[in-house]
């Protein structure tokens, strides 16, 4: 099914190659498969790397047994983009309900959950050891960075005695992760982004159907930053990235 | 025990009363019992308000079992300070096992965990209609706002529609949530919520034992803001939602 859907993605983009680059899927149940796929959709394709939806059956990617697709993302020189999923059922019903009408499930996703999960996750991947087996991978967050820049001098004070790791936490999102703005259009997030990693880790992205993508245009042409760093958010970055 | 606690709570600020001053505990198990012993030391003992850890054998309260503490708290003009605790063991199990040492236990207090299940209790608050029954409560919450001021936009876009409350998400914290600096000692974080929340809504607190005193105080010392913000920040917002 991975192969079918990331045939179509491709097609869609040899299609309409001046507005389309591609993120391939990949069937993380069997990472050797996954990682074999990721290689065909870079190789074969021009897909640009991949995109994961969070925990796979409640297993996070810290789990060596998906460290072959990381593995492979490196060697490419491709980034792996980290996207939240639904959380685990049993998170689900912990966190999550009790509350009136649809309420908890929004907040189980886009009204917070997912951004506190896939924030989580991209902490497991550093305190797990992903980036000291592999330093040049590269990973994607959306949403601003999914809470990390309001809270990683904490994390990194907190964490970094008890982790056994080459680098101080804070380090690894300085240099192994980039961020993307989707669906966060305010400025106080943007600035905490930036002063916590840096313009050149920030892409602009939209979230649709999240957010309006006018007003991620909006918000974009209207962050009183430098033209320069509006540039490298707006396609700079991304395009060094993906070495477009 | 919660007495026996508050009683040498007030003894110790009774001795030192140009120093201290107290929080009470109290016993949730039992919402009705709890709201009498929090009007007993707030009348009888001079106690400011009282501390909740978080949820009560994985309960949270927005659950309406607890809200006769909220009721009593906006009738004695109190506040309740909502404070972390361990999460459930389900959600420890599902977010924090697999990790490496004592890392997974640090990631699900004082790493992470803490400050995303605090930040999520204080939006099921919101979302419970805690604020439209009592709308002159008032909460505090640690962390520099346990990550809402990075995210209240996104949740006050996504969630709002949802919600069938009287106002927008965002400007429950606005009006109801006090944050505190607990540990969060860098300034982006800092700008960020004042950005969102206004500087009338940031209450001075160190986090003793997981940061140090002494950088808590260069912190706010250095932080670029106006000398009237730095007062507010420093002593004046809590002498006013306090009464001292």
């Amino acid at each position: 099914m991975s192969t079918e859907v990331n045939d179509v993605l491709a097609k869609a983009v040899a299609d309409h190659p001046d507005r389309f680059a591609g993120f391939a899927v990949l069937p993380t149940l069997d990472a050797a498969a996954a990682a074999d796929e990721l290689e065909r959709t870079v190789k074969e394709l021009g897909l640009k790397g991949a995109l994961i939806n969070g925990h796979t059956r409640g297993r996070f990617l810290d789990d060596q047994a998906f460290w072959p697709i990381f593995e492979r993302a490196e060697a490419l020189e491709v980034p792996i983009y980290l996207h939240p999923t639904p959380p685990p059922p049993q998170v689900r019903e912990a966190y999550y309900s009790g509350l009136p009408g649809m309420v908890g499930n929004v907040l189980a996703l886009a009204g917070w959950g997912w951004h506190c999960e896939t924030g989580l996750h991209a902490l497991r991947l550093v305190l797990g050891g992903v980036f000291d087996r592999f330093p040049r991978l590269q990973v994607v967050i959306g949403h601003m960075g999914e809470n990390i820049p309001f809270s990683l001098a904490r994390a990194d004070q907190v964490l970094t005695p008890f982790a056994s790791l080459q680098r101080g936490i804070a380090d690894y999102f300085q240099e192994n992760f980039y961020v993307t703005t989707s669906g966060y259009f305010t400025f106080p997030p943007l600035l905490c982004a930036m002063m916590v990693l840096g313009v050149d880790r920030i892409i602009f992205s939209v979230d649709y159907p999240f957010s309006d993508n006018v007003e991620g245009r909006a918000f974009l042409d209207a962050a009183p930053i430098a033209p320069a760093d509006r540039e490298k958010i707006a396609h700079g970055n991304v395009e060094k990235l993906l070495r477009m």
